[in-house]
């Protein structure tokens, strides 16, 4: 609370930066690129959690768990996916340490070495389809809708906290389906649900699009996904929905006797979010006092802060502040009375606006008399006086409108920086000014997008689903092209 | 479904390996000793985590997430710790794998070795204790009440599902207070709501006492356990909780300024409790058809089976059944409705008493005329009539009623297989023709401990708590003891 945060002008990074280990979200360890998530911080992700959990639930999918270690040769069975994670892995070789025979400390015991080396998991497809072989033989094992919350282990050479780290944690579906039909059904489905949690509990606008071949998730054959709008201009991948055809299935033998007794090879799909939405969530909506939350993902969504001079009118604010917070509490809103002596109540404001508390309410002497209460609410820095009488209600439909209103704020900030261009100039300029999401035609080859991301450090984030088909020229090449792709600069 | 299970007392130990596989709890998988969690045994761990979350967090405790690898040096700095845990566990040398240059797929990259190997945590109170050194400077910060859900892996050589697995899920406990009598009462705290948890929860009776010096975690001052009793007489350690003094403090140099501006070591405590309580659950309960499960844990609570004859009949039940599920489901009671027409009702009964659903309801064409249903418990294996009017508040009783039964049964065999044994011979008799707890003097030395552990395989499973003090003299060295202690062939 000393210093001022870096303000998101001066230094959009490291303002991130700050915030998130000012805020207690998370910080790094000493452990290369793996991070400890802080209770604070680890509050919000089992909200996220238990939001995403219950969809998942609700659309028949169970949660099991699958072993941390693949075996090196699981990972090379299906060749484009060993391509994708073997420059980055985690491999273990050794299951013993003893001691130094020279009297420092502890060694690898060289007799304790793996036949096979094991990596820790970077996503578990090779793990699970091996698992799944055994539990599928005929058409009525299938669909089976499976998914798993788990770490994996990516290693990333430059990391961010929350953004690219060694070690993540996600959650990860893994389904197999009897027909492609049906396994494209569930990777739309699911897409869907990643697209209704960002804007309904993230108050997070978000695109839905089809990733180019360039982008694809080592070993799919089609990803989905969803992209986000951060406040400098970058977007950022928030969640991706694989069908992966008959891929793993035909590396694993997983094949099922259909209802004419014809084995086939089983269709499958993948999906998965991670601690990545932490870093979208404080990205998206934050300013230069603190993190900003939508109400919905608030561990404290109402503090209330007493101003007293004595003694006597604390224990007065302190009756009515928890006649507040019972009624509060009975409507599923959590509260906090912050009656701590050590701080002044400049500092406690200053604290919850940090930590991104959605509603303040302040209540001194004369807020007793006039049987009122002071609300600040968070995303706009506004405050009103307001009365006691029906204030649980108030409350409760400000915490609403706060969600949507902040929802509502970042889509008019993704449309302010959505824009058309049809050159190649205007491309750069618009970029290197502006950032946002550039609408422009794409000849579809990987070659075009490879020299465009070259030159510009743009990628094409997706091809947008249900877009308007509109004839057009690929504004690198000239060529033909039928519809226009989202390009950006991402994280 | 096609085999009958082993029965208990042809063969105990196949007989709980064949349940956890058939009863789709879990499996072994490719990888050496680590499980795979299927979705059936994935729900009842998810009840039980979610109880005990509530009861870590109804008690100060809040969550939060420490990395999976622990630097070589850190497992080193508390001598002991290290010697405990370096013989089992994973090396990660390497993070990178390359293509083979004699073509055979991915080997380990020679020019990715770390400077510094990593352990996968088989534990993690050395990187918890290293980051604590930053977040604690003051009184002010404490206590500090962490707690992480999480993988862990410790090496073992000889595995069985959930029992003793390489890798396997837990919890981990880890605080930080001002004194020592602080941490001293939250160590016993939390060794109070594992039992409670154990009781009300998996309907198990449990001792609490401390371990002797020689089971003591490694790092421990102190620790505190809870034990059951199986019913193949052999104990199993669920829970501990220990009293860490200021070892890991000093270790980290974790230090705090008390109110007099002085400089001290922390004290801390850490406690878990792990996937090895769904072996416990399992063993302890179950019968020759398959698991029992107190109703709490069950993920189906109640299955309705229809019993029809034709299309009408079925159309007719379904409408009664639903009803009923509907009713039962307002009471928070999770419901079954099997009308899948591809199997028998008689297959179905041997499934779910297989799975261990605490009540089924069958339903045919004379009940719907008589207005009754068919109410069969699993504990107890009895059927009854029941008229429809006021079902639901019967069954509701009726599933309070199991879960009591459950423990009383469980605690009924813990007395009848606890003994009071005055002298070795009577000692080795009784092991060796009853086994269960044995209640003896011991002399207080871990020269005989360990004695008594090699000609008889059975160990201290603890020094109960709040025992009464009682003068008599050791079953092994006839040396003076004042209390006794509780020995068991052990899990």
């Amino acid at each position: 609370m000393s210093k001022a945060l870096p303000t998101r002008s001066e230094n959009y990074s490291e303002w991130y930066n700050e915030l998130v280990k000012r805020a207690d979200l998370a910080e790094n360890s000493a452990v290369r690129g793996c991070m400890v998530i802080k209770p604070y911080g680890y509050s919000i992700w089992e909200k996220m959690q238990r939001a995403l959990d219950d969809m998942f639930k609700e659309t028949g999918h169970q949660n099991a768990y699958f072993p941390l270690f693949i075996p090196k040769s699981y990972l090379s069975k299906e060749a484009s996916h060993v391509e994708g994670f073997a420059k980055e892995c985690a491999v273990v070789t050794h299951y013993r340490l003893k001691n130094d025979p020279n009297g420092k400390g502890v060694i690898v015991d060289p007799d304790a070495k793996l036949e096979e080396e094991l990596i820790v998991r970077p996503t578990s497809e090779t793990v699970i389809w091996s698992t799944y072989k055994n539990w599928i033989q005929s058409y009525r094992d299938l669909p089976l809708l499976i998914n798993q919350w788990a770490n994996v282990v990516r290693w990333e050479m430059r990391t961010r906290l929350f953004l690219r780290t060694a070690e993540f944690l996600w959650q990860e579906g893994h389904t197999a389906h009897s027909t492609s039909t049906e396994a494209i059904a569930e990777t739309e489905q699911m897409l869907d649900i990643y697209a209704t949690f960002a804007e309904e509990w993230m108050a997070l606008p978000v695109l839905k699009g089809i990733k180019t071949p360039n982008e694809r998730f080592a070993g799919a054959v089609e990803t989905y996904c969803i992209e986000a709008l951060m406040q400098d201009g970058k977007a950022l991948q928030t969640g991706t929905s694989h069908f992966l055809g008959q891929n793993f299935a035909t590396a694993f033998d997983v094949k099922f006797q259909d209802k004419d007794g014809k084995l086939e090879y089983v269709w499958g799909t993948s999906w998965g979010v991670s601690t990545r939405l932490m870093g979208a969530l404080i990205m998206a909506h934050s300013d230069d006092s603190g993190l900003v939350l939508p109400p919905k993902l608030a561990p404290i969504q109402v503090v209330i802060v007493p101003i007293y001079k004595n003694e006597e009118q604390l224990a007065a604010i302190t009756e009515k502040a928890e006649e507040i917070k019972k009624q509060l509490k009975k409507m599923g809103i959590s509260v906090k009375y912050d009656n701590n002596d050590a701080y002044k109540p400049g500092y406690k404001f200053a604290e919850y606006e940090l930590k991104g508390v959605p509603v303040r309410l302040a209540m001194g002497a004369r807020d007793l008399e006039n049987g009122t209460v002071e609300v600040a609410r968070r995303d706009t820095k506004t405050k009103e006086t307001v009365s006691l009488e029906g204030i649980a209600a108030f409350i409760g439909d400000l915490l609403d409108n706060i969600q949507e209103s902040i929802y509502n704020k970042a889509l008019a900030f993704r449309e302010e920086n959505t824009f058309r261009v049809d050159s190649f100039d205007e491309f750069n300029q618009v970029l290197d000014t502006k950032g946002g999401f550039i609408l422009a035609h794409w000849d579809g080859t990987p070659e075009t997008e490879e020299k465009i991301k070259e030159e510009t450090k743009a990628t094409i984030r997706c091809i947008p689903l249900n877009a308007q088909q509109e004839s057009g020229v690929c504004i690198y090449s000239g060529k033909p092209s039928s519809q226009r792709v989202v390009f950006a600069r991402a994280y």
